[in-house]
This record gives C-alpha cells, sequence and structure tokens, in this order.
C-alpha cells in the first residue's frame, strides 16, 4: 500500500465517543475520517473530517458516508446490516465488520446459539415469545433469571431481572419483543477480550478485569485480579469467539468468571468496546489504532501492555438532561500519569457516559490503582458547585 | 476551571504538522482547535475544527481566529509579534507564548545577547551588518565561522558557512540583510531539552540526543548516549533559558555538547519542536499535551520518561516538488513498538518534513534502537517504485 494526502477515508456509521477516538487514533496514519451521526455537532465532528446528519440505519446516509470513503465499518451496532450490505455492493467500498457478524451479534439469542455451537461455552438460556416461554425457562434455568430483549439493548437497557414466576407479565411488558431468559451467573467477576481480526492474522488484547454497577461499565483493571491460569482460558475462548467472526476489525468479548471458576461468554459488540479504552495509554497500539489498520487492510499492531492500567467512567451524576460542564478535572490534570479523555457531550445526564480516567501505575498493587482512580473519578462531578 | 463542549477553543497561528499534533493531543481534554495557514487543507485541517486561509502575518486573520478561541498560540516562528500583541490586547484573548518572547527568538542576535547577558552559555557571536564586520568576525572568531540571517531562517535556510575571507561577499549575497557571525562548535553531540513553563510552574522534558544532517533534524535518541552529567548540566541550561522567557507553553531548547564537554546553547523554538516528538509515545504527557495544557491555563502534566525511545524524521526524498505518495509503510506498521506520525501534506520535496517514525525500547542499546529506527526509516521513500 502506500500512504498520501487526500489518502483514505474511512467511512464511519456513528460519530459518538468511539468515533471521536477512532478520529483521534487515525490521523497519525494519514486516515481520515467521515463520520454519520443523526445529531448535529456529535462528539467525533471536531476532530473528523465530515460529519454528516442522518440516523444510524439511514440507507441515503451510510450511502452518502461510502460514496466519500475507502472503507466502511461502524462504532454502534444500531445500523443496519442490509443497509450496510447493499451500499458496499452498489458502491464497492468494503464494510468491516461483516454485515452478517453484525446481524449475528444483533440477536442476542441467535449470537448465543451460534457460538454454543461452535464450542464457546456460554450461560445456560432459552429463547422466550411469550408468558408460557418464560415460564417455562424459570422452570429450566432457576430464578432469578435475565430477561433479555434480543435486540437494540446495550449498558443494560433491554434486561430486566426475573426474581419469580410474579414477575414474568412485568418483565415481559418491559422487554416488548422476542426475548432471551439467561440464567442468572454467580460471578467471582467479569472480564473482557478485545478481539482483532487483521487481513489473516487474528490476536487479543491482554485481559482486562471490568467492574459494573447497574449494567453500566465503571472501572477496568488490567492485568485483572485474576490467576493467570484465568486470564489464558479467558484469551483462548475470546480466540475462539473470533473465530466465529466474519470480517477485520476488533471486538469486545465480555466474559464471566463464575465461582467455580469457570469463564462464559457475556456478549460481543463487533466493534471497539469501552472495556479497551485503557488500551490508549495502557498498551503500544491502542484498540482504535489497532480498528483502523484492520479495517483499512494495514497489518495489526502489538498488543502488548505497556504497564498496568486502570480507567473509570466518568458518568453524569445529575437526575436530568442539562447541559454539561464538568468540574473538578484539575484533580486529573494533577496526577502524575492520570489522562482525562473528554467525549464532547453537549449535554449529560444520570450515568451517561461523558469522558473516562485513566491512570497507568508506577509500583502501586492493582487494588491501589483501582483506588486511586476511583478517587479521581469522586472528584469530577456535573454537579453546579452551589448545589 | 470547567470542562464542556462547545468548550475551550486554542486559536493557533500555522496549521502545519505541529498544529495537526496539537490538535490530536487536544481533543481528549476536550479542547477544540482553529488554526490559520496559508494553504487550503493545511496538515491540521482534517483534525482541527476549522482551518482560516490567511498569511502568518496577516492581521486580519490571526484576529479572526482570536475571535473565535479562549487562548491563542503560534506553531511557527513567522507569525508577526505586533500583529498578536494588538490582537490580543484589542480581543482580549491572552496569547502565550508573549510577543515580547517570540520578538526576542526572532532575531538570533538579539536572542543570543539576551541569553548571553541572563549568564545561559553561548556560542561566541558579533553583528555582521556588512563585510568588514564579517572580516572583524573571522579575525575574532576564526575560520570556518557560521554566518547565520537574524530573521526567518529554519532547518538551515539563513545559514551559510564561512571557510575563508574569500567567502565573505557570496556569504553576505546569500544571507541579504541583517546578520550575525558565530563560531563554528565542534561539537562532540547536540542535545535538546523542551522546556515548559506553566502558570507558575516550570519543568523540562528529559533531555535528547539530536541528530542534524544538512542542518536538517534527522533522528532523535532519548536518553542521550551521553554522561549523566552532561544531561544534568543541559537539563539545568534549559530551566536558566526558561527563565529569560514569557508566557506560558512549550519551548524547544537546542544545544551543542562541544568536544571539550561544554554545554552551549545553539537555538530555541518558542513552540513544540521535532527534537521533542517522540514524547508522543516516549513520555507519559506529550509535549503536544503539555503545550495546550500550559496555553490553557492547566497545570502541567509529568514530563516523566516511559521508556527508551527513538525517532526518526520521514523527510521527501525525491528532487522536485510533486504530489506526495509514501511507500514502503507497511515496514513501520509491522514492527512492533513502531509508530508512524503522517503530517498529512499533499506534496513533496527534497528534505520537506513528512512523517516521522517514533520507535519505543523493549530492552535494547540506544545504539542498536537508533540502528532500527534508521533501517526502517530507509524502507520508505516517495520515489515511485518503478524508477
Amino acid at each position: 500500500m502506500t500512504i498520501s494526502t487526500p489518502g483514505v477515508t474511512l467511512g464511519v456509521v456513528g460519530g459518538g465517543q468511539l468515533g471521536r477516538m477512532l478520529a483521534e487514533a487515525a490521523a497519525p496514519l494519514g486516515v481520515d475520517l467521515v463520520v454519520t451521526d443523526p445529531t448535529e455537532d456529535p462528539p467525533a465532528g471536531p476532530v473528523a473530517s465530515d460529519a454528516l446528519v442522518g440516523d444510524f440505519d439511514e440507507f441515503s446516509t451510510i450511502r452518502a458516508v461510502a460514496e466519500r470513503a475507502d472503507y466502511l465499518t461502524f462504532e454502534i451496532e444500531l445500523t443496519d446490516p442490509d443497509a450496510l450490505e447493499q451500499v458496499a455492493e452498489e458502491t464497492g467500498v468494503p464494510v468491516h465488520p461483516k454485515p452478517d457478524t453484525l446481524r449475528l451479534i444483533q440477536d442476542k439469542l441467535v449470537q448465543k446459539r451460534r457460538l454454543g455451537d461452535a464450542g464457546v461455552p456460554v450461560p445456560a438460556f432459552r429463547q422466550v415469545d411469550d408468558e408460557d416461554d418464560l415460564l417455562a425457562a424459570g422452570e429450566e434455568l432457576g430464578y432469578p433469571l435475565m430477561l433479555k430483549a434480543r435486540e437494540g439493548g446495550y449498558d443494560g437497557r433491554g434486561n430486566y431481572p426475573v426474581e419469580s414466576p410474579d414477575d414474568v407479565t412485568d418483565a415481559l411488558d418491559a422487554i416488548q419483543g422476542p426475548a432471551m431468559a439467561e440464567e442468572m451467573i454467580d460471578f467471582e467477576r467479569e472480564l473482557a477480550v478485545m478481539g482483532c481480526l487483521g487481513a489473516d492474522e487474528r490476536d487479543t488484547f491482554p485481559v482486562t478485569e471490568t467492574i459494573h454497577r447497574e449494567e453500566i461499565l465503571r472501572e477496568t483493571v488490567s492485568p485483572p485480579r485474576a490467576d493467570e491460569d484465568v486470564r489464558e482460558r479467558a484469551r483462548s475462548i475470546a480466540l475462539d469467539v473470533l473465530d466465529a467472526m466474519e470480517g477485520r476489525g476488533v471486538y469486545g468479548i465480555e466474559l464471566f468468571e463464575t465461582s467455580d471458576g469457570e469463564i462464559l461468554l457475556n456478549e460481543i459488540a463487533p466493534r471497539p468496546h469501552n472495556s479497551g479504552h485503557w488500551t490508549i495509554e495502557g498498551c503500544h497500539t491502542s484498540q482504535f489504532e489497532q480498528h483502523v489498520r484492520a479495517v483499512t487492510g494495514r497489518p495489526l499492531g502489538t498488543t502488548e501492555r505497556r504497564g498496568p492500567t486502570v480507567s473509570a467512567n466518568v458518568l453524569g451524576d445529575v437526575p436530568d438532561r442539562q447541559r454539561a460542564t464538568l468540574s473538578g478535572e484539575d484533580a486529573v490534570f494533577e496526577t502524575p500519569r492520570a489522562h482525562l479523555h473528554w467525549y464532547g457531550k453537549r449535554e449529560v445526564y444520570r450515568l451517561r457516559k461523558m469522558g473516562h480516567v485513566t491512570l497507568v501505575g508506577d509500583g502501586e498493587t492493582m487494588d491501589e490503582l483501582l483506588a486511586d482512580v476511583r478517587a479521581l473519578r469522586e472528584r469530577l462531578t456535573f454537579q453546579s458547585r452551589s448545589q
């Protein structure tokens, strides 16, 4: 290949924080981004060459992006695989990961079935189309269980815990549509692996511990506080997952380490993932650079960890949607080896992902490093100081 | 302070590679860039919020940038300190570094005088306005000596070596204008220190060895292959230089280590500098992030080195100005811990700075690491493969 200017343009469906961090990573490689997002001035806007306005699944906008791009990818699963496929066919612009893989992942039931069939350990699950199915699932999987919308959920949206047969009606009302029931996992900890598929190579970033509350990622810890054997098995399962994926790019693979030491697949995201943000400072190649390399047909970079690294999400801590003004951030600027990543969102609401803080270690234990990044994150608030 | 979106906008006079790398570093901090550059589609364009077209010293463009900015800085010395000063006064937008410091640095004679007076060791020099002055300089400093244009030179332009009194006429013809003569330094190696001035703090990045050919920087080596004592003295002199500077920001401070172990100031650049590009991967805070922090009034980041790091400039290797197409870059992508930085220039000509390659060490000696990055750089060419 070669590099020139104007050179390779990467079209991205979605212009949120993932698009923004993709653009930050793409520029040094001579790759420009054109994104499409439903909102004007999306997070990726200031660092992308251009941001078109259009829904994630709108054929005409996806096509308009492709017409300006050499490669097409997406940073959100809510895009339409049919539209991606048709645009790729009509324009000849390759799309990665493959629309078929996106389809597979979009339907959580299909995802679990296919990966289970491929030998990947998954929690026990059952298709749920009506109350009878859910009651049968309760018999089979026991209570509590997790009812999940088959499509469209993220950050805990679309998940409903079912404690007993009494919850069945409420649960189905909440989910509204095709669903699946999954055994509730008694986990020791959650792990995540960023997998990478290149043109003819596959790799994984180092296994990472993820900590959720209210089903939203709060912190990552890498290396995880888990045995070497657990990490090895997690990596091996991630490689098996990659074998079931089609198309170049990075994949966020979320896992449970159960209390009896089993590793089970939780979910897959066919894109850069919150659990891999620590790689920006923590690895020689970030997940964003890796995705740009992979999708544009470049060789993958090393996934070697540079050093122990933790991250903490900066989430909205105000009850109502309002203009976002973060204060306390000088605490981050004043801390050596702490890095602030602001996502460029104009408005904040409760638990909205507004940014993250990464802290690179310098001899601390992982417990200490996690406590340090949490303490830093606690200094940050969107609440008015006078409140 | 706080962070919001839209938030702090940094206006930058100049939209070249330094502006581009400033924009890459500014985005995670929630800082947008608006640049001004004489060319349409300058290197910083794709990652800046906006790029205005105008000469570096054009009052109206500088004013237009300031009107959209909260802070004003420059990434090229060719801007006009009077214009900066007037714009700052009229708009109330602070400019850093201070126009007075830019004036001081723009005139190499004034720079050397002021710093010499401040106790910074400088090479012997003499003002040269005519042939008599230059001949007198030859008597005083010996031959060969270096004749330097007092203003406007960079990357060796504006420097003329004078071997004997026979060269005097040619040298003055070449320089055309106010000049200074400087003793030719017999140096063991060249060193550079990126200094940083914050609101009420000063610091330096680790001392770096710089290797020039044809007066153009080719490689950097950090840590330098010099004694600890030499590094300590270089850092100490850099701190003295900073004391003579006014205004926040990073400063590139170029030094000679003479063959008898003396450290002498060569030149200062009041901006991020080629000798500091290695800090992007080599330090926890890059010189670009540091400059954004300093100019926008944030605390400085740690200047700690993460690991041994070398860089090699990718220079134009074609005789004539032409469309730039770099090949061989997959060698960089395939090398672990190697990082390509493409500057986004459309055209290449001989010795034009088109990008750089950084290589982070993994146990090699600095000699080996330097050889490795040179070998990688040798794989890169703008020459057509069929030539």
